[in-house]
C-alpha cells in the first residue's frame, strides 16, 4: 500500500495533464461523456478506484483516494466526476416485488454506471423511515421496462457528465440487483464518502484555475510599463488570498481522508462535510476572482479559467446544501448526534 | 422632460420582456450580435440614449438612462451592453498626420459603433501624459487601411456583444473624426459615466436571475412534504439576502445618478465608482446564489439563471478593476482630489 | 414640518458634537446612564422624540426621526439608545387582575423608562398566542411591589444604558397604566419602528469611527517616507469600502424611512429589518476595519475608535436576530405575508 | 524530544485551565501585567520557550512551539504574548557608538523583556537598507540613560500586556548587548517565526470563545419551548460554520509549523503569513460571531466572551498587516523570492 499511493496519484496526475486536459474543452462544447478519457481510466486501472472498498473496488483508502479524485480533476473535471459514479438526491423508492424488486420514482443527474449499461439508484425502502435502514443501492439495467428519460443535459458546466433525469415507474429488477441489504451502505459509509470525493473534484479544478492565473501573471507583460501583471501589488495581495485559502481547504480535506478509516458513521458524515463546505466555498470564490485578476481573457473560451467557474457553480450543486452541510458540522461540535443526511433533503440541488 | 422619463422607463421595460427577452439565448448561443433587437431599440428611439447629451443623443439626464438602461438589461444584457456601446481600456495612441489624425494600437472588446460601420476609439494624444488634455475619442471607419481583427469572440458571457480585438497601424482619419478638443471628454464627465452605464446593465441582469429565483421557489413544490420550496426558512434567508442587497445597490445606483448633473467631474469619478463597485459585488453574488438556492436547475440551459451567471462574471470585467474603483472612492472619502483613472490601469481587464 | 425637520437635525447635530461627545468616554468608563445628556434632550425638546406620535410625542416623521437618533449617536451611542427607550424581547406576561393588570416574568436589558421612575414593559396578554391581539406595553412604576432587579450592567459596550434584568413578580399596575389596547402597538406598527431606530443608531457610530479614519489618516504621517497615511493605495481602498458600504446602508435606512408613513404594517417590518439588517453587517464592519486601517492607535481608549467597537458590537444584540431579520426579508420577497417577530424569538439577544 | 512535546502542552493546558485562566479577567480589568502568572509559567519551565533556539531557549521544535502557545492563549492570552515577548514594528535605528552602540528612536507596544529589567528592541543599523544585514536585537537596560516612555497603556484588548510606547534618544548599550551579527536574526528566520506565535495566539483566544459558545449553548435553554439553544437549526449552521474555519485556521497553522525546520529563510516568511493571516481573519470572525450566538449575555463581562472579541481586535493588529502578508503570499505563489518584511511597513500597526 506504501508504494502503491504515490504511484497512483503519479499515475493519475500524469494521464490528467497529458491525456485527460486536451479533450477537456471538446467534451465541454459537445456535452459528451468523456468516453475516451473513461477508456484512458480503465487501463491504467484508475476507474476502478470508484468503487468503495466494500463493494470490491480497488482498495485504496481514502487518502490516495480524494488525491487520485483531485489530480484528475485538475486535468477533467467531468472524467473525475464520473469516476466517482453517484449521486445522492432521491425521489426514488423500492418495494419488494415477487422475486426481486420495483422501483418508482425520479433520479435526477443521472449519470450512467460503468459500462454505460446500467443506472446506479439510491431508493429508499417504502415504509421505512429511518435511513440507517432505508437507503437501498439498485443497479437497474438501462434496457429494463418502465424507463424514461427526458433526455436533457444542456447545462452550465459539467458538461459532459450528460446526466438527465431519468424516470423508474414500477421498473423490475431481481434480488440481487439491490446490493447489500437494506441500510448497509449507510452503516459502511459509502453515502458519506461521496462528500469527500466531490471535495476532490471542486479543489481540483480550483488548483487549474488558480495554476492558470499564475501563468498568465507571470508571462502577461502590461503595457506601457512593460512589467509582468505578477508585479503589481494588487495582483498579488488577490493571488496570495486565493492560495492560502486553497491551502486551507486541501488541508480540511487531507485531515478527513486521514481520520476516515478510523472513524465512525456519525463521525464520518462531519469530516466529509467540512471537507466539502470548505471546498464549495472555496472553489467557488477561486474561480470567480481567477477571472477578475486575469481580465477580459479570463472569459475566454481559448483559455480554462470560464469553463472552471462554471463547473465549479454546476458541480457544488451537489447535496447536501450549504446550509445542510453547517447544520451537520455544527451539531457534531455541539455534540448532538445524527447521521448527515435524512430523505427528502430541501429543495437546493432538486 | 417629466412626462418623457416614466414613459421611456416603460416603453423599454415593455420592450426588454416583449422583445429582447425572448431572443435573449439565441444571441447568447451563436454568439451574434443582438441586431434584431438593435433595430427594435431603434424603432423605439431607445438607441440614441447611448449617445451623451453633449454629442448630440437624446438627452435624457442621468437618472432616466441609467433606468432605461437596467430595464433593457433585465431583458437581454448583450442589448443593453450595446447601447452603451464604449469601452475605456486603452492601449492605442493617437498623433496629428498631414491634415488629420493616425491611430496605433490595439483596442479589446471593440464593440462595433452605430451603423456598425465604424469603430469608437479612445486614444490618449501621442506625448501628452495628462488624461485631462490626452484623451481624444476617435471614429475610425470600418474599411480603413491598416485595420486588423483576430475576429475571436467565443466567451464565457455577453456572448452577443462579439467584441474582437481589433489593431491599428497608422490608420489615417480625417481632423473631424476626432471628436472634441483633446480632453474635452473627460471634461465633461463622458468617460465617468460609462461606470453607471455598466452598474445599470449588472443590476438589470441581477434582477432578472433574482426574479427567476422567487418565481421558481414559489412554484416548485418538494416531496414528499408537498410544499412550495418558499416555505422553507433557509431559502428565506436566503433571498432575504440577495434581495436586501440588490436594493442597497440599486439605491446607490440612483443616488449617484440624481447627484450627477451637478456634480463637478472629479465628483463624478466618484459616484460612478460608487455605484459600479457595488453593483459589481451585488451582481456576482446574486447570480452565484441564485444558482445555488435554485439548486441543479439552475444549472440549466432551459432557465435563465446561467446565463445571468456568466454575463455577469464578463461584463464587470469592464474597467476600472475593483481595487481602482476602491482607491477612487477612498480618495474622495479622504478629500484627494483624482480624475477616475489612468492610462495603463493595470492587468485586469486587459 | 418642512422647516422642523433640517432645524431639528441641526440641533441634535450640535448638540451631539458640543455636549454629547466629550461625555461620552465618561459614561462608558464608569458604566452609569447618561442622566447629564438627557437633560441637555430634554431641554432641547429632543427627549420627546423617542416617544411614537400614536403615544403623544413629538409628531416627527420617521424621516426626520432617524435623522436625529443617527446624529445623536454619532456624539454618544447611549444617549441615543436610552432616547429610543424600548426592548423588544419579552419573557414577561400580563394578566387582568381586579380593577387592573399583574405582570409576570423577566424583562433583559431592560433602561429605565423617562424619568427613571419607571419601566416601559412589553408584555404579552396571558393566553393569547396571536400578538396581533397579545402585546401591552405596560409602564411599570419602579418602586412597585414585586419587583426584583440583579442590578448588573458591566458589558462590552453600550455600558450607559445601565440596563440590568428586572425581574417582575405578580406586580400590580392600574388599568390605565397598560398604554392602548392590547395588540394596538402592532397594529400601529410602533414595534417595527425601532428597527429604524437601532439602525439609525448603528450607523451614527459607524460614521463617528469612519470620520476619526478619515481624520487619523489625513493627520498621521509615516517615517521615513513622511508621507500622510492618507496617501498609502491600501488605506485608501479600505476607506473606499467602508466609505461606500456605509452610504448604501444609509440609503436603504433613509429609503425605509422615507416609504414608512404610508406603508402597511406588514410591510413596515419588512422596511425596518431592511434597515436594520444593513445597518447591522455594515457598522460591525466598519468598526472593526477602522481599527485595523488606524492600527495599534485604533486600540487606545485615547481614541474613540475602540469604543464604536465595543457599542456596536453590543447594540447589534437588540432583537430580531440576524436569521430573523434575513426571513422575514426574504417571505416579503416572496409575497408572504407575515408580522415582523413572534414571541419567543430565540437564543439569540436572550 | 518526542516524549517532551506531549508532556509540554499537557502541561500548558492544565496551567491554562487551572491557573492562567481564572486570573485573565483581573489583568485586563485592571491593565497590569500578569507577573503571577508569568511566575506560574517560570516554575514550568515554560517562559523560555520564547526564546528562540537560536539564543539559547528551550530549544522546542516549531510544532511544539505553536501548540503551547496557543494552549496558554486559550487560558490567558496576555500571558501568552507575553511569553513571546517580542514585537516587529520600529522606528528605531542602531549606529556605532564608541566601544558599543547608541539607539534612537521610538518603540510601539513595548513590552518589557524577561525579568522587566530589559527591553528587547528590533533595530535597523544606520545606514544600511538591506534588511538582510540591519536588523539587530538589542537587549536595553530599563534604567539607562535617554529613555522616556509615555507610560499609556490604556487599551481595547490585550490590556495585561502592558506595553507602553517608548523613546530612546542615544542611549548607549555596551557591544554585546546586541544580539549576533547585524542581519542575523533575519537569516536565521527569528523575526518570521513571531507571526506563527501570533497566529497560535489569535487561535487560542478563538478556540476559548467557540468553547463558550458551545457550552452556552448546550446548557442554555429558551423558552417557552423549552429546549436547549442547541437544537436551533439556525444557532447550529453559526457554529458549524465557526468551527470548519477554525479547524482549518489551526491546520494551515500546523502544517506550517510542521514545515518550519526543513524551510528556507524566504519560504518561512511565507509559512508564517499564510498562518498568520488565516487566523487572523477567521479569529476576528469567530469572536464577534460567538457574541452573536450567544446574544446578550455574551457581552456580560461575567463570560469571556466579549474579552476574547476585544483580545483578537487588539491582539491581531501586530505587523505584518494583512494587505502585507496577502502580499508576501502572493509573492510566493508567484514566485516571486522576497523577505517578510521591510523598514517602514505602512501605516497600520504604527
Amino acid at each position: 500500500m506504501a508504494d502503491k499511493v504515490p504511484s497512483i496519484v503519479e499515475t493519475a496526475t500524469r494521464l490528467a495533464r497529458e491525456t485527460l486536459a486536451p479533450r477537456a474543452a471538446w467534451y465541454d462544447r459537445d456535452g459528451v461523456n468523456p468516453v475516451e478519457s473513461w477508456r484512458d481510466l480503465h487501463r491504467e486501472r484508475l476507474l476502478a478506484i470508484g468503487i468503495p472498498t466494500a463493494y470490491g473496488g480497488e482498495g485504496l483508502d481514502m487518502a490516495a483516494y480524494v488525491a487520485v479524485i483531485r489530480a484528475l480533476a485538475r486535468g477533467c473535471a467531468n472524467t473525475a466526476m464520473i469516476s466517482l459514479s453517484r449521486t445522492l438526491l432521491m425521489e426514488t423508492a423500492i418495494r419488494e416485488a415477487g422475486e426481486g424488486w420495483a422501483v418508482d420514482g425520479v433520479k435526477h443527474f443521472c449519470t450512467m454506471a460503468l459500462g454505460a449499461s446500467q443506472y446506479m439508484v439510491w431508493c429508499a425502502l417504502d415504509g421505512e423511515s429511518d435511513m440507517g435502514k432505508a437507503l437501498v443501492l439498485a443497479l437497474v439495467p438501462a434496457d429494463a421496462d418502465g424507463i424514461t428519460t427526458d433526455g436533457k443535459w444542456n447545462t452550465l458546466g459539467m458538461r459532459g457528465t450528460y446526466s438527465p433525469s431519468v424516470t423508474f415507474s414500477g421498473v423490475w429488477i431481481p434480488r440481487e440487483a439491490a446490493l447489500g441489504r437494506p441500510g448497509s451502505a449507510i452503516q459502511v459509509g459509502v453515502v458519506e464518502s461521496f462528500g469527500l470525493g466531490y471535495a476532490a473534484i471542486y479543489l481540483g479544478i480550483a488548483d487549474a484555475a488558480l495554476d492558470f492565473a499564475i501563468d498568465y501573471a507571470k508571462k502577461r507583460v502590461v503595457k506601457p510599463e512593460n512589467i509582468a501583471v505578477a508585479q503589481d501589488p494588487t495582483v498579488q495581495r488577490h493571488i496570495g488570498g486565493l492560495a492560502v485559502r486553497l491551502d486551507a481547504a486541501r488541508l480540511v480535506l487531507e485531515d478527513s481522508a486521514a481520520r476516515w478509516e478510523s472513524a465512525e458513521i456519525a463521525e464520518r458524515g462531519n469530516l466529509a462535510n467540512k471537507a466539502k463546505f470548505l471546498a464549495t466555498e472555496t472553489s467557488l470564490e477561486v474561480t470567480s476572482k481567477v477571472i477578475q485578476v486575469v481580465g477580459g481573457r479570463g472569459a475566454y473560451k481559448d483559455y480554462p479559467a470560464e469553463r472552471a467557474f462554471r463547473d465549479v457553480r454546476t458541480a457544488t450543486l451537489m447535496p447536501p446544501t450549504v446550509d445542510r452541510m453547517l447544520e451537520t458540522i455544527g451539531k457534531a461540535a455541539l455534540g448532538i448526534q445524527e447521521g448527515m443526511f435524512r430523505i427528502g433533503g430541501g429543495p437546493q440541488g432538486a
